[in-house]
């Protein structure tokens, strides 16, 4: 039984996201916020349009989706984004209490991980999904980069 | 000779956006931005009004100083803030490559310190300026809170 609303599903989402920064010349990352298998927020990367370091995908969900939900707390919410938080975005969804979160690519120089941001107890983390499609994308923008300058 | 504007002085300014969030009741905390003396940007909690846990007063300020100066690195800015950032606003600080941090009272729970976050290695930081001032402000906040519950 293929089910139709899983992760792989969801990130396709937040890739989609990626891609709208991709157009705009930033760097492609996108996230969604997910509550019982319904989207409340979509964004992605707009640090460069925005002349705003705070502007990452993930900042622009958690406040979307606690706009949408009425309340600072991401009870029951999973956040989907195709690059593994930095200290910014993990140090902010560590204050959202969110219940899970699921990131594609790895970010081994400032990825929360590598440089031990603290989340919640409550939080969960998966990462994987959608792995090699997010890296080519954010591969892609960066020797496009390159070959510009 | 009794220099106009040092440090003290300007924590004055971030204490007064601290008692602007205690007369809204939000935790009490204020920051500003300065840039050769002049204030660029001043902010303060609004996480309760706003339902929002990115709503801190360094990441508005972060947001504002930017905006003022029309571009996201905040180069030759000191951030005055009335309480050590926490793991978010120290990660927001490091992507901006702010110039020097100073903040009043330390956080030794939720400080960035404490948690280890990385700042840009270009970031100075004094703590310890009206720090009295700044955790009185913070003590009876949580007093009046803990007697209204």
């Amino acid at each position: 039984m293929v089910l139709p609303f899983d992760d792989t599903y969801f990130m396709r989402k937040a890739l989609q996201e990626a891609e709208a920064a991709f157009e705009k010349g930033e760097v492609p990352i996108g996230a969604i916020v997910v509550v019982k298998d319904r989207i409340i927020a979509r964004a992605h990367n707009l640090t460069e349009q925005l002349h705003d370091v705070t502007a990452h995908a993930e900042m622009q969900a958690i406040t979307a989706a606690a706009n949408f939900l009425g309340g600072k707390y991401l009870h029951e919410c999973t956040l989907y984004v195709t690059l593994e938080p930095c200290q910014m975005c993990a140090g902010a969804l560590y204050w959202s209490q969110i219940s899970k979160i699921v990131y594609a690519a790895k970010d081994p120089q400032r990825g929360y991980g590598a440089l031990g941001t603290k989340l919640h107890p409550k939080t969960k983390v998966l990462g994987g999904i959608l792995e090699d499609e997010a890296s080519d994308l954010l591969r892609k923008f960066f020797v496009q980069k390159r070959n510009l300058n």
